[in-house]
């Protein structure tokens, strides 16, 4: 790899590294608001959203021009094509962080919860993944991500668990069905921010071993 | 353009529409199992999910050889890169088709809700998106990409009309609630179905006039 070529790279890494911790702080904060029901903080993140899709953006920008420039091969050239779609990926979870607000907002306006749901679980499992998902990419790690994958099962568990207590919880108490509802899109939600990193992480494998892997079985190393 | 890479650009598009195709009617036959409750579509529906992969990560692999093989530069550059993001587009437009069949199966074994949703127009509307996002694409045609973008807001105002029906008859009849949840998800995923052809529609702009429009507001023509 030239040097000047080299020096590109490590500035998108940093930027893309940048770019997801934004990314999972938004998505923490967002499902904080879910349990405080702070409708400023949910604003903040609903907010927060623009300045994400102008740095996907400007990676995007960062990525073609490397691939114009200078015309990379091999192991360069495969960087570079997972560099952009995994920008695209954790752009779509700043997506989600937005949407998990705007469900805060909306239980902002809605009665308490008999029975609130707590996600702070599943926040912590998904935003784990993601978090691996990234350290996998910038370490080129291929046994890390093939954790990422195994990982989404516990991620799919919990959801069905949610579900199942909102669904009793529809039944015994149809008059919150508002809340609950919003209880149901934000445990959607999570679960995929999970699909997201697990994206990431098939990137990864296939950036580090140049082998589509997905759609093919998990097999956790 | 090199005749030879101009001929496997042309190849690449084939396969793209056919995989699209494909697609299209995995959703059409979805959303026909959900109103008709016929298990044996849904299954098929779900079982043809793995032949879409396939080709979704054998039309990745064109990309990336005609990438590396012949190192283009500005149209082709774009055209290759715009597929690849649309490739992917397309498979997870598959995978909602196999999402909503698997809601269809899940509805069969519950009895008849009193009030069905019919999801037809939205179903119309949605796949109308998606075929007039590939047409763009296929003429590189900013203007029809456009278009797709602005009938998003239709799409999203079914889905809230539909969203406020199932509400209020899971207020009516929480006893439906099994069903009315699978109603809520299929309106949420044909949703996202419209999503995912503005992704596309999205990519067809950068193409033709190398503006990335994403995250702008609309504004149709």
């Amino acid at each position: 790899m030239s040097t000047h070529l080299q020096r590109e790279v490590e500035k998108l890494k940093n930027k893309i590294i940048a770019l997801a911790a934004t990314v999972e702080k938004a998505v923490q904060e967002a499902v904080k608001a879910v349990g405080t029901r702070d409708a400023s903080l949910a604003q903040k993140v609903i907010d927060g959203d623009a300045a994400i899709d102008r740095t996907e953006v400007d990676i995007e920008e960062d990525c073609l021009k490397l691939l114009a420039l200078y015309q990379p091969v091999a192991t360069d050239l495969r960087f570079i094509i997972a560099a952009m779609k995994i920008n695209n990926d954790i752009e779509r979870v700043g997506d989600i962080a937005g949407n998990i607000a705007e469900r805060a907002m909306s239980l902002g306006d809605q009665p308490p919860v008999k029975e609130p749901v707590d996600f702070a679980q599943m926040n912590k499992k998904a935003l784990a993944m993601f978090r691996a998902s990234l350290d996998a990419l910038m370490n080129q790690d291929a046994k890390r991500a093939r954790q990422v994958r195994a990982m989404d099962d516990e991620v799919d568990t919990l959801n069905r668990e949610i579900y199942d207590k909102i669904r009793a919880a529809l039944r015994k108490n149809p008059e919150q069905v508002d809340a609950l509802l919003n209880y149901s899109s934000i445990s959607r939600l999570l679960e995929r921010v999970a699909d997201g990193s697990t994206n990431i992480a098939e990137d990864v494998i296939y950036l580090v071993e140049g082998d589509i892997v997905r759609h093919k079985p998990v097999s956790p190393e």
